[in-house]
């Protein structure tokens, strides 16, 4: 074991995580300071370190590892539902920069084959990069951010099947047709094996885990990981490559599969280990291979590769976007979310150089490629969307929508009533009669403990966008949040809080990102009196400046009356709860309780 | 990457989970089945596999997690508080066969070096074999288990520390008075150095992450894989193996450093990387490196070995138990409980054989040692322990002490009350005004939410042995007992279950190891009425013969009178609580309520 040099690994993981955190400061997915890092370290600038078998074993297991979870964060019922924008987007920023890349790399005198690797290369739209600047932008509950989502979602997939059948051919040569029909027919078949053994196979697995009761989480890993291996195997037996079989294996381990759980749990160890551990050695290893040279001997390439990346991604995408109807601003908007790199472009390029299809001096251009692409996009975008935002262009849409209300009393039965115009609600309450009353009131109404899975469920939770809890106790509304948050993914949690609620639970409030009901902590019980007792009045009152609802409150205190606001009603008659993470604009009305 | 077979990997993992889940069926450690599957796999038997450098780089890494691993399990606070007899117990079972051991390798001509090491490999006890049998012979109670947890404990430091001396020597060869200083220094200052680190460093680290609010746990698990090896690179500096680095990182990354909950988080990766993916590795190959010629060959060493490791381990903690005062019955019952060998024995026998101080047939004859005498675990201790028991000599004892009894509500100060006469008994609540109550009544009490973490440490809850839940809400109940469960491993817990309390909060209590009080569902508040208004009468009556609580319970069901069994007295007067999972013996008496 002379190969395992402690030091080594010491320093690269150091690095990776220095190298990340300034990128994420800075706004910057952490791959890109991996790679930067990796750059400095490797043989092109400071030649501390350099590949060695440790290396590379290490960063062929993060791979495998970082393709599983890139497989489990893909939902399927996303895809299906990633409307026409989002298709559209996607298929024009993947396909114009593809092409445009091929032809760059023929005209360089690159082989077919490299062509092929570089025009995937730059036609990848990268999935990490965007959410967080999503968050930043606060764009995440505009239409952008859906199409964005979507449309990286489906270049992913489209970009890991052509390299599937790229690389099925790289092995086989010069051919005859029945040599690619029988190249074509290994391919399909790992595919359709891994769908039969993912659809079928895997839930019965998963059943019988859940009826012998074995919750034991190691255990799970192990068979989930031996899934991968044995996926990953399928692959390489039909002449693909390992990681396709393991981003099939993530795909297909997802939630209901297995104890819901204990599924988050794995989820969890996939990312720590691979995006914590393993997957940075591979992109700053992936920095040892990259040569300086290039600015020299490659200039043009390089600025030719990495403007017909840009030019390809965002005129594709915006060309592309046109028949949605929503305008080429918007698809240039589009566009800029879309033309980072990331993840698997990184991985395919390296998959190349070390097949020999594609040169160091390819390998190199590809990875400034990224890094160049990768900057652009917070800086790009930021452009674009003010730009819409001053043309009011900037459509806000959901891509979850709908309302789970904890609570059948009254008081949640007559905020419910007002959310249920437009949007679909769902009530949940353990009190049976509570439930019926809410459905004679004609709500969705579901009777269960909403601290038990099932009943969450049978709400339909993995569907709504909001979750708002109002029961009594807010130690039972946070930990349903917690529950919403953690096994439902629900985006927006809005929690009533106890007057007596200290401060551990607001700290439990911000570490799920939930918001607290009303803007301020309320007794509910008096409320509720007022309510069934027909003390109470609702009062309507518009905005005339931009405030945060923590300042309206604070103003409204100042009066001598109690007031319970419910919700904001936006300048489209569009009903919001009235939390404390939100502002009023303009225009928009508040309708509360006196 | 040529070395990067993935069919090798799936075999390997596939081998490890067989033989893994076939040795625990048969109530040994997964690590047994794990060698034996090697030893089969390998060349040995089968020749399917062998060690590759992508085999031997992953393994590293897994036992450096493992060694974290083992680290992080051993609490400071159990080695100080690890009683006389369990000193004396770890002592005479390491320094007899390691001893013994030493001298028979000498006598069949191995070198000093090889001796040393065999000395190690026959003085170690597993910890890992262990838990899983004391609770299949039903001993968790015991004075023996007690004795048998702490012996462990203090073998592995000692065999550690013992391998420290030995390795920073190993490289030095022959060399002077000023030489061995030398290394002796560098090894001193490696475990000043990390100590240093460790208690003062590291929980500034922790302070600054919890004031800056951090709460990424990749974050945090990336920090402290930088740590590992950090600690790891610096044994190497000092002449040691990085295994020892990674130990002591281990023992320093725990309770109270980092945010508990990602501690706890962190803790459950390591678990599962290293027992459920990567250690298996290291199993399963150091299988590959055993001959089986020894059969023929060094027989009379093997079976020499073997004796010497069981009559040394057994004898000498019986012989050095004596003075315990506890018999030397139970001396030789805790020597079979000590006998096996497992993780800790094969990870440093893999070292002396990848250094070349142990040859191939000392490697092949250490680890049929470790499976012979771990064989033995079970079927001795069976026997041993009823022997003890037909002569009324096997003693319960708990480690951990004390009730935390949640809820300060009448029936929760009246059971306080009888169980607080020997244990020390603490009651929650977060109504400060029951709380006040309690305290005049004499009890130990906090008023808090006992959801919170900080409650449960204000409340001691690391320190008890039983938790009871006693709350009119059995959702607060379990959720509290799953964190006493999984955050304060509080060995018992006791939860109130109202009678609306469906299937599912059943199953919540078989997951975290709970009992219901009273050993039936009951409503508390008419309880609680009849207590307070003096319409409650405490019985007692005496049991005749052995029964379980349930079927008392349902025997009392016959008869018309409602009531309330609080607790069980033994005959020598200690009180314990009435709940689902117990047995009550002929001459204890149950003191409940009509």
């Amino acid at each position: 074991m002379e190969e395992f040099n402690i030091f080594n690994l010491l320093i690269i993981l150091t690095g990776a995580w220095v190298g990340g955190a300034a990128a994420k400061r800075l706004g910057y997915p952490a791959i890109l300071g991996e790679l930067v890092i990796g750059i400095i370290l490797g043989p092109a600038i400071l030649g501390l370190l350099e590949t060695s078998e440790m290396i590379s074993v290490l960063a062929e297991v993060g791979i495998i590892l970082l393709m599983v979870y890139i497989g489990m964060e893909i939902n399927f019922r996303d895809l299906g539902k990633a409307s026409w924008p989002g298709l559209l987007a996607a298929i024009g920023g993947f396909v114009v920069p593809f092409g445009l890349g091929y032809y760059t790399i023929i005209y360089f005198g690159g082989t077919q084959m490299a062509a092929m690797f570089v025009a995937i290369a730059v036609g990848v739209t990268s999935l990490a990069t965007k959410s967080r600047i999503l968050v930043d932008l606060k764009l995440l509950n505009t239409r952008i951010a859906y199409v964005l989502m979507a449309g990286a979602l489906i270049s992913d997939t489209l970009a890991l099947i052509i390299f599937a059948g790229l690389i099925s051919f790289v092995d086989a040569g010069n051919i005859d047709t029945l040599g690619i029909m029988w190249v074509a027919g290994k391919a399909i078949l790992f595919f359709v094996l891994t769908a039969v053994a993912g659809i079928y196979l895997l839930p019965l697995l998963g059943k019988f885990l859940t009826r012998a009761k074995i919750k034991d989480r190691t255990l799970h890993f192990t068979l989930i990981l031996i899934i991968v291996f044995g996926f990953a195997e399928l692959a390489e037996l039909a002449g693909l490559h390992s990681i396709l079989g393991a981003f099939m294996a993530g795909l297909f381990i997802r939630d209901g599969v297995f104890n819901r759980q204990i599924s988050k749990e794995i989820n969890d160890i996939f990312h720590d280990v691979s995006i914590g551990f393993l997957a940075p050695i591979f992109f700053v290893s992936a920095g040892f291979n990259v040569t300086l040279d290039i600015f020299q001997t490659n200039l043009l390439m390089l600025i030719a590769v990495t403007l017909v990346a840009m030019i390809g991604k965002i005129g594709g995408t915006a060309l592309f976007y046109l028949p949605s109807g929503y305008g080429w601003r918007e698809g240039i908007t589009v566009g800029t979310g879309m033309n980072g790199r990331g993840a698997v472009e990184i991985i395919i390029a390296g998959i190349g150089l070390e097949m020999g299809i594609i040169s160091a001096e390819i390998f190199s251009v590809l990875v400034f490629m990224a890094i160049f692409t990768t900057l652009t996009v917070p800086v790009f975008l930021t452009w674009t969307t003010k730009w819409l935002k001053k043309r009011g262009e900037l459509v806000h849409q959901e891509s979850r929508k709908g309302f789970l209300i904890l609570g059948a009393n009254p008081l949640g039965i007559y905020l419910a009533k007002h959310l249920d115009k437009e949007d679909f609600v769902t009530v949940v309450d353990s009190n049976r009669e509570m439930v019926e009353l809410a459905k004679k009131e004609g709500l969705n109404a579901v009777a269960g403990n909403i601290l038990k899975e099932e009943t969450m469920e049978q709400a339909n939770a993995i569907e709504k966008g909001t979750f708002i809890a109002l029961t009594a106790n807010s130690e039972i509304n946070l930990l349903a949040a917690q529950l919403a948050n953690d096994s439902f993914y629900i985006p927006r949690k809005i929690v009533l809080m106890d007057p007596k609620e200290s401060g551990a639970g607001v700290d439990m409030l911000d570490r799920i990102n939930a918001s607290s009901m009303f803007a301020s902590k309320i007794k509910l019980d008096p409320w509720i009196y007022k309510l069934t007792s027909g003390g109470a009045q609702e009062m309507e009152v518009e905005i005339k400046e931009e405030m945060t609802t923590r300042d309206w409150i604070k103003k409204q205190k100042q009066g001598k009356d109690e007031i319970l606001p419910l919700v904001i009603v936006n300048t489209e008659g569009r009903k919001r709860p009235f939390h404390f993470h939100d502002t009023i604009s303009p225009g928009e009305k508040i309708i509360y309780l006196r």
